[in-house]
Formats: structure tokens, sequence, C-alpha cells
């Protein structure tokens, strides 16, 4: 490499293993770093042992926490009749900002994916059922992306439950807000015209 | 915040305080690191302080070094007699990926920018003087980017090395490469014209 700096070398090869960070972004980063106060440095460095040391998963849903269990869990306040299934944390991060749900939720750590070798046994499936069969639960809510992965794990997860007596719901499909029908796909349009709801 | 763990968002913080990255992004990258191993997320920290510890500027280039003299100014098959004056050590890095310069550096980490507060005297300046006005001196290459800023650095820069009866000269500017007439700037094309050389 140009740099000739092992350290130098080594930082900009951390950063580049980033998810959509490149090299060239990955350089411009590490010099970033190395213009840093030494404290600012360490800091940084202490964030992510920090971070990797004490979040950890909720035992019960599977979210992200550091506590036993995830504030949502122990949350008494929370409708305890509704879980809704999320592929990711992220995705319980982007419901809850809606404001508007008051379930639990259950994340299973990514979605079935034959083509990736990811099947069922290695989600979060098995303990979202036994938590569906509790007498409490009335409808799981299968929020996971709507793509092809998405709809199918959907699908094998409402085949487990359904059959407990449980209602299992999906998230609607249809134009986003502030779209345009000009750019929307075939497939998302055909969605939204079958979902038409009355004015 | 709606993670409501302090370290997790302490590590979205901090990737967010990165240039160019967003909060978006940074809570992609923190949750990356969350599913790291132990050993690999510990990697990444040390990384970070080991580069910030071990780098330092050479210091009679500026140029980033984990030694004394950096590798371009310890190397003795470079020709001593032209420098490449530069903004900042990425710089260097571009330069070197083309293998056809073989001189020195001068790093000013920086450029004048009166708007931002930047005069001469925060740059490495003075020292570029003092190397110019060895006798084993004999050219001074202006490479600060083709800007307002890197031309009025490259401007002044000339009007103190001149005196010492130096020569000073400034990359050629014109068509990139591979680009494309109609989408020239006017600035650009004039400047290709003007610079036109015989076939």
């Amino acid at each position: 490499m140009a740099y000739n700096i092992p350290s130098l070398e080594n930082l900009i090869d951390k950063f580049a293993s980033l998810p959509g960070i490149g090299r060239k972004t990955a350089a411009r980063l590490a010099y970033w770093i190395l213009a840093l106060d030494k404290k600012d440095a360490e800091d940084f460095a202490r964030a992510i042992t920090d971070a990797h040391e004490k979040v950890h998963q909720c035992p019960v849903c599977h979210n992200l926490t550091d506590a036993g269990k995830c504030s949502i869990c122990s949350d008494p306040g929370r409708d305890q009749s509704v879980i809704c299934v999320v592929e990711s944390p992220r995705d319980v991060n982007a419901i809850e900002k809606t404001r508007e749900y008051k379930g639990l939720y259950h994340v299973i750590h990514g979605l079935i994916s034959p083509m990736d070798g990811i099947g069922p046994e290695q989600l979060y499936i098995k303990d979202l059922v036994v938590r569906a069969a509790n007498d409490q639960t009335k409808e799981i809510i299968m929020a996971t992306n709507p793509t092809v992965e998405g709809e199918s794990t959907a699908i094998y997860i409402s085949r487990l439950i359904k059959p407990l007596g449980v209602k299992v719901t999906r998230l609607a499909y249809g134009m986003p807000v502030g779209g345009n029908l000009e750019y929307a796909d075939e497939v998302t349009l055909y969605r939204a015209l079958e979902g038409r709801s009355e004015l």
C-alpha cells in the first residue's frame, strides 16, 4: 500500500470493513481520527468496547438492552396481548418512532433466506411460537420488510402460529405517504389499488 | 432518544461525529459493531488508539509517519531538488499513486481561508520557505487543489519563494482524462484551450 504506515493501514482496513464504507471514505475517516485530540480518540475507542460489552439481547424479545429485560418488555404499561415481529432492533426503533404502537416486540434477527444459507432454525422463531402460545397473546403482527425474504418469512411464521388460534396480521402495502404515482412501481400500485378504502 | 441504551447512544454519537456520516448510517455502523465477535470489536478499538499513538508528522515535510522522518524524506533515491507542496497527506498518496513523481513533498495541512479564520501562520509555510532557501532546492511545485483557496494559497506561497531565486510551478489545468467536453464547465474549457499544446 502507498501509505507505508502499518498502524494507519490497519485503521483504514477497519473502517473499510464497515458496511457501505469504501476505501476512500475509510481513509478520510482514519485521517480524521488522527487529527483528534488524544482524549477524543481514546473516547471513540472506548465507546466501541463499552457498547460491545454492555449491550446484549433481551432474553424475552431479543431486542437490544443493557439491562436484564429490555425497556419495552419490562414496561407494565405496554399491551401484553400484541407482539410485533421484526427483523432487527433497528426496526423496533423505527416503529417506536411512530408513537402509535403500544404492544410488545419480537426480534428474529434476520430473515429466512435459503440463498444465504439462513433457515428458520438460525432465527429466534422457536421462542416466538412459545410466546404466541401464551394465553395472554391475542395477535401477532408480522412487520418484516416488504421484500421476497420478508414476505416468505412472514408466511412461514404465520403457518406455525395460526394453528394456535392466535390472529396473525401483516403490515399494509400501498403508496408511501408523500410519494408520486408516476414513480411508484407496478406491484406497489397494484397493492395500493387492491387495498383501497372508502373515503 | 428512542434507543434508551446509553452505551449504544454514545457509540452512535461517535460514528455520527465522523465527517460525512449521518445518524442513520451511524446507527447502522453501531449495530454492525455490536454484531462483531468480542475480539474483533476490541481490535477495532485498538486500531484507533494505536494509529493515534503511533502516527505523527514528519519533522521535515509534515507528511504522516510512524518513524522519525517519513519514508519519502529518508529515501536517498528521491530527487532532493524538487519539492511538491500539497494540502494534506492524502494528496501525497494521490500523487505517489501516479508513480511518476520522484521528488520530495511538503504538506502545509490546510489552505489559507480568511472566511474560516485560517491564515498563513496556521499552516506549515514558514519551514517550507526555509527548505526552499536551501541550495539543493531548484523547483517548488504548487499542487494545491484547483479551488479558490488552493489557488490563492499557491499564489501567496509563490510570492514568498520566488525572491529566493527558486522556480515555482503550478499543476496544469485542463480537461480531465476520460472527460466530456459537453459536461466541462466554461472555466476548465477555457483553461484547456489556453494551455493547448502542439500535436
